[in-house]
């Protein structure tokens, strides 16, 4: 934002003379998504004061770089048909984005003002289910025939060229609109210039179905290198294409949609711009979870009320709960957090849960052996000056105290590595096993090792 | 993996027996990256004796496609005439990555063999410093001049469309090889044919400093939905382009790198797949955190451990030590995500600290409210039956604890908001405050809020 030449409050002047000229000139002067980064420090009300005064065409893209809260926010300053402009000018999948977030009324009182066209791809566009391949595409595509030659087929690409989101990537369709090839830009133009499509076109296309999960077609995407897919419905029918820049998007808002679950912060990740979004919104979000982890907390609180007189007896052991528990929880979430993401990088499925447990066992006694050895270091260290009851040496009480961390660390290991395996095999989102949830339960196991271990090697 | 007709075992045989047709069939049915994907479950030996029959371009690509593990390994088991073969069909950027990961002695005895202009070209490229621009571009692209019409551009570009990785954006640069504009092949066939390209192409280009970070460079291409991004050097040269595909494969690494610096995973991420990666590796690269994490737990050792005769007193205060590190610990890993994500998406910067704070504040403040009172009811629910020293009430002692855990998820909530924000000011990763290093260092700040508030209210 600072590279622009205008600051917020000369544009704020600008718009307040109302010179026409010079707010064109600034719309015009870089690309569309830097002028929107620096409408996005306006209201929706001067936002449009800026976009009235730019080209239709321009005007909707810059547009469409608007985070949705400031887009919803701006269209509801307009007329009816500034509106219906607007959306003519949009792209359709941005164009359907917009209409699924306007209120009700606003729908309905700007729907009968479109093309008939427009209307109808609306409604096909923002049928589908959102996360889906179908609520991302675009129906902005070139389709050819297979008859064409290559000159024709670059004649036809040249004349709709203007409409089209790409024509780098066309897809050949028979007279039912079923996909059968798929030409770039780059084989027509390669091609000698009679050459049929039917005979340049690669018949085998990797292409989703409009019911797929939408990261998986983004990682289908990034996995083939695409600059776009196609989308089919189950009868093959071509529906749509989802585009490589859709994608990566696609793929940015869930990594922070697993990143955020992962420390347990719920809610709806999709328009939240942090210094945007009000700080009761996110106070909902993360009491959420918060909430829920304090009420597991109380098994933790259960178990220590239980031993109660244990810790009495011996305080030492009171002075060392804090230490297992942080280890039990460092430990689970580095599990549980490489297998989230081995799991989203598809690197290992469900079925290998043998393995990675095998693997994550192996590390696990590793770093048992060495977190034990120092913790039983740091029991001698910290406490020679601890009272212990009579007929129990330091020595004894560290080695106990040695051994449970180390059961322990095993323990929050496998948990950890478990948890996000299970839920993917439930089909649930594995990192829903949110790091803070992972470190209320085995803050559970290890009380109970704790205690089971003070039992067992010191008889209380 | 699944969809692939053949299993690894009937691969194996294939490649017990030799059969040359069928192997190369095998590698012509599907797209590389799927023949890549395949190949993983192989031996470095093995994948050579699938690509070996394949056409050597297509044998480059699908060895493109495989983990840079897998091809150091396949390589060090080929011929030099072998190698440098591959080699010289492999795209330059992918060429100048397997050449960084090549033992030195290999690199030697393989150089030589070479073209003149594939030297350089390595040389060149792998001289950037890991993590830049310059290290994840490729020189596979195409330049034009502005004398040429539209027709002699696109005519150009049918020539050498076999050899680039993208003629869909075109750069156009003077003499001295300076960047000066830019087309897209649908600008060229959709202008007039005599048009010249000085009047077509778009002046104002988008571009990245060799030197700059890859992450900034993917962070541009995905902001301005670009195919493809130059990249100059201090006099505007032109010395490369970064790819839409390249540039989605960098956030995706980047992001991993996020996650595991959010869990205290060490270690270089740029090779790791799960299962390929010894335990020994896994190892390492959590212990390094781990133990660090339990050197710094010393100091709330230290802190516990001043404090014992007031705990031996009123033994109620060591029960209630765990819930208060787990909530401090939980609430300041919510705020640190938070922050380190909107950091990553340039929603925020270091500058906008007091905004941050002021709205973490007010979250916080809503967060101690609600886990306040939870956790008095939880300190009068659970210890009913607790002995208490005489002259204290339950509902006194509760109240100190509830009071004090209040003040530490408000000061973990402004702690895990501004080491962050520090960390990016001083131009380190905001990741590196990792949340279990975050949940360690507020545990210390707790322990010091529970015992003042211990002595403040209580009288200890």
């Amino acid at each position: 934002m600072n590279k622009n030449p205008h600051s917020v409050s000369e544009l704020r002047k600008m718009i307040a003379t109302g010179d026409s000229k010079a707010i064109k000139g600034f719309c015009e002067a870089v690309h569309p998504a830097a002028v929107a980064e620096f409408l996005s420090a306006l209201t929706g009300k001067e936002v449009w004061a800026v976009l009235r005064h730019a080209d239709p065409q321009l005007r909707a893209e810059i547009f469409s770089y608007l985070d949705e809260t400031l887009q919803v926010e701006t269209v509801r300053t307009l007329e009816r048909d500034e509106l219906s402009l607007l959306l003519s000018d949009m792209s359709p999948d941005n164009r359907a984005d917009l209409f699924k977030q306007l209120p009700e009324s606003l729908r309905e009182s700007v729907l009968p003002a479109l093309a008939y066209a427009e209307r109808e791809d609306i409604r096909r566009l923002s049928a589908y289910r959102e996360g889906t391949a179908g609520a991302v595409m675009t129906s902005d595509y070139a389709t050819l025939s297979p008859q064409l030659t290559a000159s024709q087929a670059i004649e036809h690409l040249r004349k709709i060229a203007p409409d089209r989101e790409t024509i780098y990537y066309t897809y050949v369709v028979d007279k039912d609109r079923r996909l059968i090839g798929f030409v770039s830009l780059k084989d027509l133009i390669v091609a000698p210039r009679q050459a049929r499509v039917a005979d340049i076109m690669h018949r085998k296309v990797i292409s989703v179905h409009v019911d797929d999960d939408q990261e998986d077609a983004a990682r289908t995407i990034q996995k083939y290198d695409l600059i776009a897919m196609p989308v089919t419905n189950g009868n093959d029918v071509l529906v749509g294409i989802i585009t490589h820049d859709d994608a990566m998007d696609i793929l940015s808002q869930e990594y922070t949609e697993d990143v955020e679950k992962l420390m347990a912060i719920g809610g709806s990740h999709e328009t939240g711009v942090y210094l945007k979004t009000s700080s009761w919104d996110h106070f909902k979000n993360r009491a959420y979870w918060i909430v829920g982890l304090a009420a597991l907390e109380l098994l933790s609180g259960i178990i220590i009320h239980n031993f109660e007189a244990t810790l009495r007896h011996m305080l030492i052991l009171a002075l060392y709960m804090p230490m297992l528990e942080d280890t039990g929880g460092n430990t689970g979430s580095q599990s549980a957090t490489v297998v989230v993401r081995a799991l989203a990088l598809r690197e290992i499925s469900p079925k290998d849960v043998l393995k990675v447990l095998w693997k994550e066992f192996k590390i696990a006694i590793l770093l048992a052996l060495v977190l034990g050895i120092l913790s039983w270091g740091k029991v001698i260290f910290l406490s020679q000056g601890t009272t212990i009851p009579a007929g129990y040496t330091l020595v004894k009480i560290g080695a106990a105290i040695a051994i449970a961390l180390s059961l322990q660390v095993v323990t929050a290991t496998l948990i950890g590595a478990i948890l996000p395996l299970g839920a993917a095999r439930m089909k649930w989102d594995p990192a829903v096993v949110a790091s803070p949830a992972l470190t209320t339960i085995v803050d559970i196991t290890g009380l109970l090792i704790y205690f089971s271990m003070a039992r067992l090697l010191l008889g209380m």
